[in-house]
């Protein structure tokens, strides 16, 4: 059994019976993460490919672009000099003054998201390139990713409490090929692991890559993609207006609903072909 | 159609064709709370009952107890004098120095979350008490919420999009009755709302009542049911394992994967009987 799953006691009521049975299911732990020692955030994760996490999720924020931006990862230790395995920090190659303009500039950026939708994508296009590029797919290589998914998810059918997050590489329109799986109680969290995954490994910009993920699409799944420059975002369920909008004015394709009998396109279909 | 839905333009690819149609999707938009004219805090969620969220936010980071602690909701003008659909100030009755005080001492316990899932739980255990009561419920009453829930959901079929969350009182453990059910695209906004309703409507400490929800349940939909002294909290899915640790250590009796052929306990079952 990985970190990921824990087993707990359960009474199982069925049919006007109870049974003690033992469950697993996902652990669910915070994580601080530290910018050169500075407290910057707090996420509640599943333990595993934590530095993956913080990878992903300071590209999203716009502290990095690639990986040579990162000096490297430390453990923290606690009061007893003991290692913490809910901490972990990052130290970025630039020196303390221009840590402290990011810092004050992502802060900028997210007290002026307020307001409406409207000034939400407006923030992000200011620091978002729109996506480029000539990517293609085919409508049965969109149609086949679940399946791909699936099989690629071990623990999902142990616990049914993990979103999933997988990104596939495409060298050509009918044969994505998967680059990483990952799983995580929350769904931001799962996407910035397969992103960190990829920018650990040098793949960012991840511009001939489609993204999965199992759940809905929120404004915040499509700004991590787009952040990655990932033009293809696919899900299982809906997405949300502002998903849709942030997604047409970025130029990225959102695919909706996607199971094996069919989906649908809500923006930028012009990247899907038969 | 409420604004909570809004009709996009999709494309469907189902067997080999694809057809345009329209599709009803989730409206997800931000929503700024102010406390007394400051910035407080910014959430996506949909639109509708943004009073009733800015409540039982409130309610449950620790800031009131009760609808008297309100003074007022002030709608927020924007620059040019026009009302502002998504930002909210809410007027406590505290002087501004009790009201720094309780900011200060908001953001110190957020800040001491981090390290561990244990750290966690004590930061809340010292300000949410452990939950009381001899409230019992039937198994049976359990495996009724769902199919009550559904027929209380109106929006849920059209997008499958939302999160739903229903609160039901319990005047006799074989009688749960509704008092609200909301929906949105957040499932901790959803939370809000229905105990927002409730504070709102005098109905807080809600020591008899029962909430239901739609997903999943995290540590954070435990905190804000024990916040509002919900003493039994019941989920269609799983449970993470911080949500039971905490449930565990407040008393409260957490119902996971309830389905309408059986449901799993995995604290306090003692309030369910047969």
């Amino acid at each position: 059994m990985s970190e990921a799953v824990k087993g707990y006691p359960a009474i199982k009521w069925r049919a006007g019976t109870s049974a003690r049975e033992s469950d697993n299911l996902v652990v669910e732990e915070p994580l601080e993460i530290r910018l050169g020692g500075r407290r910057f955030t707090i996420t509640m994760r599943t333990p595993g490919h934590d530095e993956e996490l913080a990878a992903g999720f300071l590209l999203a924020e716009g502290f990095i672009t690639n990986r040579s931006e990162i000096d490297e990862f430390r453990r923290v230790r606690g009061s007893k000099g003991e290692f913490e395995p809910n901490a972990l920090d990052v130290v970025l190659k630039v020196d303390s003054r221009d840590l402290s303009e990011r810092l004050k500039r992502n802060f900028v950026v997210s007290s002026s998201c307020g307001v409406c939708g409207k000034t939400s994508i407006e923030a992000l296009q200011r620091r978002i390139d729109r996506l480029q590029g000539e990517l293609q797919i085919t409508a049965a290589s969109i149609l086949g990713l679940p399946a791909h998914m699936r099989s690629a998810q071990e623990i999902f059918s142990a616990t049914g409490g993990l979103h999933a997050s997988a990104l596939f590489n495409l060298p050509r329109p009918d044969a994505p090929s998967l680059i990483a799986l990952r799983e995580d109680i929350g769904r931001h969290n799962a996407v910035d692991k397969v992103v960190g995954y990829a920018l650990m490994h040098d793949q960012v910009p991840l511009r001939n890559s489609v993204l999965m993920v199992s759940g809905r699409v929120s404004f915040e799944i499509v700004q991590k993609a787009a952040a990655a420059a990932i033009p293809i975002l696919c899900a299982v369920s809906a997405p949300s207006s502002l998903a849709i909008d942030l997604a047409e004015e970025l130029g990225m394709t959102l695919v909706g609903f996607l199971r094996d009998s069919g989906f649908n396109t809500y923006t930028h279909g012009e990247r899907i072909v038969m």
